[in-house]
């Protein structure tokens, strides 16, 4: 643009009415959230957010910074989508449809809001953009949308620079800000004392990228003084990077912070487009944290017409014998080093410790058919494993040789034979560009043995080099495999990868993911006896966790002389509690069969408990604390309540007034003996059977770190 | 490794007998090259080349720097492969095969040397490596090899320090270090004036980052004051970056600079591995330079077990009339960007100057049977030519979807309907990550419609962001692309690749690479008249050039006033001369089928040219100013002549006495005539027909920018 362009714009801006100080408000259904938007003197898009008239966020900017890189469109490069706004108009609307999820924890989920787009007119560089506001009962969304015009058709995002002030230094549950891993131990501090905290925080990953004292992760739950509940997180993050937040804990300002690919851009962008809902959830009661389905309303219908092949899966696996256990995933320990197709596994010493043998997962086939879970998941079948991490190896796996002692076609068959399926394991080892080399091939084997879900992995760093775990392009990567495993009728469950936005409602075959420490860590170093009391609040905000409960001897030492000092931070029960307070469809029985063996009569939870409900009401609801639970099946009809607490124990009292009337249910409740303590006493339960009425009241007393599980099947 | 054990190292050490200052030589078959190999002081491998008793490398380091990476192997990241080394053995070898190249200018290549490879050991990591020498009577190669071994499995190149140290400040033909492009012009300065002279040799390119004021490419050719020729270049660069030269100017010591990853490391490397040949040629005599073909040989044998389907291809193609004319790839001139799959092309506006149209691509397949061209390039055929380039975009074609003008089924039915094949195209745009996603479904799209050559093309900033066109994951890429087309039977012609190394010895079905200033410059700015008559010298080391030769029409603003001064810089018959003085297996006729019917009598020459040869003879040669070949067509036994000379012109005098005894040849010689000029008077040309016999002299006056050709065929 030259000078007497410039200065004739300038002209025309000074005949316009300036409509910098004009504000909007949209509020939601019942009133109870209000959003407020306006423009600054110099045309700062800002906004600040109410509930029940108390200050939820305070005036936050919202604006892009565009990178001054030659690929952005010609003349744009130097200005950023920050200020010099005017407004155009602001269109309203209403929106209220009630959809069904192909699985979740109720047959049906209302979405309901009051919308506000608020179209933009930046002058200098002739150029609009859209914030569209949507406002719920529980909370709001927005984000920026970036039609399509003549300057305006490509840009990269140096940054993202989206505000939310707080009013005051609120509790924050949070775990560091990390381009690489959501692996942390929740922290829980003041938002002052995340500085302090940070130090402390950040333990070693396989892959990891800290990125500042005072950053932290999506989604981040948080506790005002006076009771409020304020929630944030994003929704729908679609080629795009994963969004992180940094606080100046001076004026206690969250700002945007997203993962940068391997030159330090973040966003490669081409309209029409539009940023993820950037979603801020708030209440004063803490279960609509739980119940509220903002993040899978925000995002786009189901995308698969044919979805009868998506189901839930409970299952067992050849697993927690290689991470509790002794066993191993690699084939022989002779090798310093293989390389695929080269190096003959016939010739080589097994090791006599793999996991992956004909012999182990035909115990796990016969299990899993005696107990009717439905797959068995085995990882380390396939060539690699002897070097797989920590060596930046781009050729690491492909996907579709066994090793010699995993007869793939023979173990399918059996598996089929008695009803039970076997489920692929994927490990990438974070080269993904080896990944989609074979992706191929590897869905096309997983179709011609019956497989129809794959536990994928990214361990290590990513490969192309430089790039992290959650920029734009690895997280295409993610969801180009679950794309073309839809194309397969392949469900995905993919551990190590970018946590999840509600992508899910879209593409349903995303049965799972882990970004966050799962129970892995329970043979590691442990975890914290709330992390399953804060996950549901934080991490499944996005979609359910292959969390891997259910290990029911929770002192690994019994068992493994190795582990003698490991052991999970829960009761046995509060293992049991697990498949009710952390929903998901996907549900592993994690534990070994001869453990099961011992605790078969609390095995029998794990064996009713059903993967998919009609409806789901939060009881009781604490982050950190406790959370109370009953679930309705689908088809059957039947209810089941679960609880789960912290290290300090909780009482608990359930009145059953949402059985159905004149109903007869056959009560089993799986409770904390007395004196049970995760620590000392992990394993005294005591199950009860009794019959139960609408209006009956159960009363439970929680162990630390433990909880309670309940079936009440109809008669 | 723990400090007892270092001081243990040491104790050895001081117990074994040093053989430092011991030194081997190998000398070539003839004795006119000697290596010599030692070690200095402190260990460091040293190495000097003569000839003829002439110093041609003075003595030179050679080693690897390590990264200090936390992927490399335990231990091992501060310790590089640089000195400390004592010698173990050393194994001496001589080789003599002939062997028969799928194509070529020579129907047999003889593979003669003496091999020297010294095994070192560097005590301070308890580490082996080989430095293989292969001695040839025209040069040498070098190379590191690493053996498996306990402490050296993986590691991390940060560089490799390989030198070539000079005599003496040689005149150098060069072009500028660059990560990206070699589409440079050659400059021809003593390697004192690189410094200076870079300033001016940098001019701009779609993708390039220059790395030093004294870094250039190989092959760099050299000639000293006293007429030796000497040639540094490099052999089977195949999982590996490519090597530039970083130039010492005070001492006249080259050094290896290798081509960096995004995060700036240069190799990663798993053990057993190797280096690419380092390669040195020397002679008193310019045609050894040609003649030689010590890449081919240092590269591995065939490893395509039916070779029936690799054949030469002389084509035409929808190409010239967009790059040189103003017909264009992109369908409509109505869409700001394009997004694949959404974009609706049957809703858009034509611009009307499509080249790639039905009636279009029809016009050149009917040009190239009547002239038995074997196929029709068709580029810009398919959707999203809108906005391919300069946007860093990602998935930016699909290489299967059509644009409506073009018929992909009927066209190739009409070709196979006239003898004649289409040439697939595939532009990448860099974005190599999409281009794998899309790799399998286009081979196979090819497969279905009768297509087996593909002209792919890699423009612009390499995705993944930061990678480059020579760095080794981008290497392993276009390999991996002509692997895989090997399995689907396609040949590859690859643009802006990186420059060959000889791999087509090993995958012959990689028929051609750009990877230098092709034909399309004459309608940019323009390329030397020596730069046809150095390319042979350096570019084609490597491998063929699909150069695109045959513009006729030498003056380009006869046909399209747009660029009416734009000229070939050659003559009409230097444009005949080049498909001699340049071989490839693949050869364009790449001017307008118009101009061709202008110029019909001296297309006979296209016509005719074979381009697989029995037997070549290079009959003159110096760098940058002229060379004159004789080739013996395979099959026919044919006899082909072409002389081509730089601005200064060349007079030329070639007895015939290698054509066979008592034959008479059909003899029909292509001259500028008198007063040609490449600027002045181009198309000045004289075609006289005789019969000529074994010991005839032919007698040739080559105009400024012109030369000869000449066809004798056997009575």
């Amino acid at each position: 643009m030259n000078y007497s362009k410039i200065l004739f714009a300038l002209a025309i801006a000074l005949m316009l009415p300036t409509c910098g100080l004009e504000a909007q408000t949209v509020t939601s259904p019942n009133g109870n959230v209000a959003v407020r938007f306006s423009l600054s003197q110099d045309g700062v898009p800002t906004y600040e957010m109410t509930y029940k008239k108390r200050e939820v966020i305070r005036p936050s900017h919202l604006g892009l910074e565009l990178a001054k890189d030659k690929h952005a469109s010609k003349g744009l490069e130097e200005t950023s989508l920050m200020d010099g706004f005017t407004e155009e108009d602001c269109k309203r609307s209403t929106f209220d449809e009630t959809w069904k999820p192909v699985w979740g924890e109720t047959s049906t989920i209302r979405n309901h809001y009051n919308e506000m787009a608020v179209n933009l007119y930046q002058k200098a560089a002739n150029r609009h953009i859209t914030i569209r506001f949507r406002v719920y009962d529980y909370g709001m969304g927005l984000r920026y949308e970036f039609p399509q015009q003549a300057d305006l058709n490509y840009f990269i995002i140096k940054e993202e620079h989206t505000q939310f002030a707080m009013t005051g230094d609120h509790t924050a549950y949070w775990i560091p800000g990390d381009y690489d891993t959501q692996e942390y131990e929740t922290q829980i501090t003041p938002l002052s004392g995340i500085r302090q905290r940070m130090k402390t925080a950040v333990d070693g990953n396989a892959s990891q990228t800290v990125f500042s004292p005072t950053g932290v992760q999506t989604s981040l739950q948080m506790k005002t003084h006076d009771g409020l509940y304020i929630n944030i997180h994003e929704a729908a993050c679609v080629n795009y990077p994963t969004m992180h937040l940094n606080l100046d804990d001076k004026n206690m300002v969250f700002e945007s912070w997203l993962t940068p690919d391997a030159t330090g851009m973040k966003g490669y962008m081409q309209t029409p487009c539009q940023s993820p809902w950037r979603t801020v959830l708030v209440s004063d009661d803490a279960r609509d944290m739980l119940a509220c389905k903002l993040t899978l309303n925000l995002n786009e219908p189901c995308k698969i017409e044919d979805t009868s092949w998506i189901h839930p899966v409970k299952y067992c696996g050849v697993w927690w014998e290689m991470i509790a256990g002794n066993n191993t995933w690699n084939y022989t320990d002779d090798l310093p080093s293989v390389k695929l197709g080269e190096t003959d596994y016939t010739k080589v010493k097994p090791n006599g410790r793999h996991g992956a043998n004909n012999a182990e997962v035909r115990k796990y086939i016969d299990f899993a058919a005696k107990n009717h879970l439905d797959e068995v998941l085995v990882e380390g079948w396939d060539e690699g494993w002897e070097d797989w991490y920590g060596h930046s190896k781009d050729y690491v796996f492909d996907f579709v040789t066994p090793y010699p002692d995993f007869d793939i076609k023979a173990l399918n068959d059996y598996a089929h034979s008695k009803g039970v399926k076997l489920m692929m394991h994927h490990e990438t080892s974070a080269s993904t560009q080896n990944y989609e080399r074979h992706l191929g091939a590897a869905y096309d084997l997983m179709n011609k043995y019956g497989y129809d879900a794959v536990k994928s992995g990214y361990v290590g760093d990513i490969i192309p080099r430089g790039e992290h775990h959650y920029s734009q392009t690895i997280n295409n990567h993610y969801l180009y495999c679950v794309t073309e495993a839809a194309k397969h009728h392949i469900m995905v469950n993919a551990h190590e990868a970018v946590r999840p936005t509600g992508l899910c409602r879209t593409w349903p075959n995303l049965v799972g993911n882990e970004s966050a420490r799962g129970t892995e860590y329970e043979s590691f170093s442990g975890n914290e006896p709330y992390h399953t009391v804060i996950l549901p609040f934080t991490r499944l905000q996005g979609g359910p966790m292959d969390y891997t409960p259910g290990i029911l001897e929770t002192q690994i030492g019994t068992w493994n002389p190795n582990k003698k000092d490991m052991y999970v931070h829960t009761t046995l029960v509060g293992q049991l509690a697990l498949y009710m307070v952390m929903y998901s469809p996907l549900a592993m029985a994690a534990d070994l069969p001869e453990n099961y063996a011992k605790y078969d009569d609390a095995f029998q939870f794990i064996r009713d408990v059903p993967l998919d409900w009609d409806d789901t009401k939060y009881l009781e609801a604490e982050p950190a604390k406790y959370i109370t639970v009953a679930r309705k099946a689908k088809k059957t009809g039947d209810w089941y309540l679960g609880g789960k607490c912290d290290a300090d124990g909780h009482q608990c009292s359930v009145k059953l007034d949402f059985l159905d009337k004149h109903a007869v249910y056959d009560c089993t409740i799986y409770a904390d003996a007395k004196n049970a303590d995760y620590k000392t006493n992990p394993k005294a339960y005591v199950i009860t059977h009794r019959k139960v009425r609408r209006g009956d009241v159960l009363k439970f007393t929680e162990a630390p770190g433990g909880g309670f599980a309940v079936s009440m099947k109809r008669l």
